[in-house]
């Protein structure tokens, strides 16, 4: 029987980096990664969207498997089917038994199917994270014209806007009144859809899939209220559920949100046996409560606290805070934290902040956009619960300022002494600098 | 006689920010900025450098006077030329007079000009805040072909980046063995020289200027190594001096770095007169020890934490961090705290992190370049002292997440874990993510 002293059960991006941190916190330690992704054929999780409008295909969005080798990883090709918790073995597909010190679930989630009649139809397409299904959906889209999308979260965004790149016709069919409104408040949701619509790109809200319409090929998409899209093929990016088989299986306890109970280290009901990224419960750094947030990034955090955790307690998970953003044409979108109905949700008491100023200085630096905050403070405490951000390809990092700033819960007197820096083709300027005077304006109201 | 509340000397960008300040926090105080610089013509001081190549003319680059109006703060334009600090009054070079109760002293800095042989010479620059000097300026560069920069810091580079963007043919002289060494670590300046010959910037370190040569007009620039560089312009960035005349007639203290001396509430040795910006003297956040960091964004942040002072104190000057960064062609270098030069240079025990990877993931996006971080931690804290960044335009929004990090002490295992959010347009891999990863293995050295 093959052994190992630390075995992960997927290679994504928080299995590659809990391999990585095990490897550097237990630096003689023997680490495996087991996974069904062939050599090469691992993807770039956050990158699917962009195979399809921006780097052209599958092929040119793959996590090199060096970061493995590289690190002194060994890789199993293989599926992972059961855990003999009491005698600490893995079984594969292939029949073969691995035994383990500690083991390490990062078996991420799956697309979440809408069971609506004609979901099986040729042409209806998931974010899957398989080479030979994307390349397939990649020759698909060279053959048809108008695309439904149902599902206007983060992920139906990027494919719209990518599909959108192609020259097709895209509609999006969201359920709820607003585009994003699971993550932003509807300021921000009106502003992003705003720009999806300057992108051509045709909104449905409120809206109900009820049905794929075809024979053998999707043909339409028919809505609850019975008016038909005539599209040639339909994505459903829904969301996503954790994969959590193998570990019911073994009998690990489930949390809250269906994913795997895991306490602040990171362990799961077997003080052997962690799990993090998608197929792990998540807690809310604000109310403790468990938290539906699934984000690589986020993974990749709980990876670094259980890759050190493994043989000896290092580091605790705070609970989640969620820092995202994503690019619409060339605008950017994003938010860290709780949003005002997030916030109000959770039964806290706040102030918001609102201001707009060009995202260089002076605006007639070529390519400024607006720069649009709004930043969501604590009554009781003056600290800051959030920020929601709009402008172009710098509110990436600006959110992880604010993440650092929610992190340290830093309060509204603080955050408007935060020492920025500036640059006219980086930065809005020093004197409208939009966080700072954000929270300074935020005082007026605590 | 005139009499304010709040006289605030200086409308740059600490001025102004001083001024929106006291207007939020004591909104029934009479406000009043008095500055030289003529309605709609007080310049956007970062934005200096980019009028040459860019933006085009002095009159894009002008900080809007409504900032002061819209917050019901009122405008003299005069020059302040006494304080008569017992009867608590500005006399003006109008022969005005004006009492105060509080007075605020942001009277920025002026180029030092270095006292060479030919320095009165046509066609000598500095960067002088003032349209009439610069559209001077604007038009010599159409009838010039060769220019020379005395200074490698940043004001130096960016000028010189600008006049390449006009097809001149630009050279550097640098006294230091390389450029940016004041701020950067020679691995960095290293980057940022290369960048520089990259765009066909020439670079002479270890070079002293001796004298403009020329009869009435600039026709060269003599060094002490006795080379004579055949120029038609000579631009000196090579620092500023803080305008303190004023403060010392007035007798009021002055620092060790020559600027007015202000305790941490930002006032001077006389209660009612506080100063920021270029012309108070700064501490160092983490040795207390005078600094001689000058930004608008420290000025700006002095001015947030003196405006909200004036009549009550509410904020504590910590001490500058420092947070800055600037672009070279379509490159960005930038830096926050403390570099392992000056950390070694104050005391500190330190070790440092290095860590590359493309700045979108994957790779393949369209414009990734490639993204180099250096940390910088004290070993008997574990805390973040520093970082510096090379990469694209997203440099100016990563040092201030550094910034951030640094301004709340955190240790190397807080950093290893901090929550960010990635985007693959955006930022790099949520996997190598610069700052946690290389937190995270400076944490085996510490």
């Amino acid at each position: 029987m093959e052994k190992t002293d630390v075995l992960i059960i997927g290679g994504s991006a928080g299995g590659i980096v809990a391999g990585i941190t095990a490897r550097r916190h237990y630096k003689d330690a023997k680490v495996t990664v087991i996974r069904k992704e062939k050599e090469g054929q691992e993807l770039v999780p956050c990158g699917l969207p962009y195979i399809f409008g921006t780097v052209g295909a599958p092929e040119k969005n793959i996590m090199p498997d060096a970061l493995l080798s590289g690190n002194n990883i060994d890789l199993i090709v293989d599926e992972a089917t059961s855990i003999d918790r009491e005698a600490k073995t893995v079984t594969t597909a292939s029949a073969k038994s691995i035994g383990y010190e500690k083991l390490v679930l990062a078996t991420g989630s799956a697309p979440i199917i809408i069971p609506i009649p004609g979901k099986d139809l040729e042409n209806v397409f998931y974010a899957i994270k398989d080479v030979d299904y994307l390349n397939g959906l990649l020759k698909t889209l060279d053959g048809v014209k108008d695309v439904a999308i149902i599902g206007g979260g983060f992920i139906g965004l990027e494919f719209a806007d990518e599909f959108k790149k192609r020259g097709l016709n895209v509609t999006i069919v969201e359920l709820l009144p607003h585009c994003l409104q699971l993550v932003f408040d509807e300021d921000f949701c009106a502003l992003a859809e705003n720009k999806l619509r300057e992108r051509g790109i045709d909104i449905k809200t409120n809206a109900q899939a009820a049905a794929v319409v075809g024979d053998k090929k999707v043909e339409g998409l028919r809505l609850t209220s019975g008016e038909e899209l005539k599209v040639d093929l339909v994505f459903m990016g829904v969301g996503a559920r954790p994969n959590t088989e193998l570990g019911q299986k073994a009998d690990l306890q489930m949390g809250e949100t269906r994913a795997i109970w895991v306490d602040e280290y990171g362990r799961t009901s077997d003080k052997d046996i962690f799990a993090l990224g998608d197929c792990a419960e998540k807690r809310s750094f604000f109310t403790k409560k468990p938290s539906a947030l699934r984000l690589a990034s986020i993974a990749c955090t709980e990876a670094r606290i259980v890759g050190a955790n493994l043989f000896k307690l290092r580091r605790r998970n705070e609970g989640v805070i969620g820092s995202f953003a994503t690019i619409i044409g060339d605008s950017g979108v994003g938010m860290a934290g709780l949003t005002e109905t997030a916030a109000k949700a959770a039964g806290f008491d706040i102030v918001t902040s609102e201001v707009k100023t060009p995202d260089k200085h002076p605006g007639s630096i070529p390519g400024a956009k607006e720069f649009a905050l709004k930043l969501v403070f604590e009554k009781a405490t003056q600290q800051i619960l959030g920020g929601q951000v709009s402008g172009g390809v710098t509110v990436g990092e600006a959110v992880n300022v604010l993440a650092a700033l929610i992190q340290n819960r830093m309060t509204a007197n603080q955050v408007a002494t935060f020492q920025y820096g500036t640059h006219p083709f980086f930065t809005p300027s020093p004197i409208p600098y939009p966080i700072v005077n954000a929270a300074d304006a935020a005082l007026l109201k605590l």
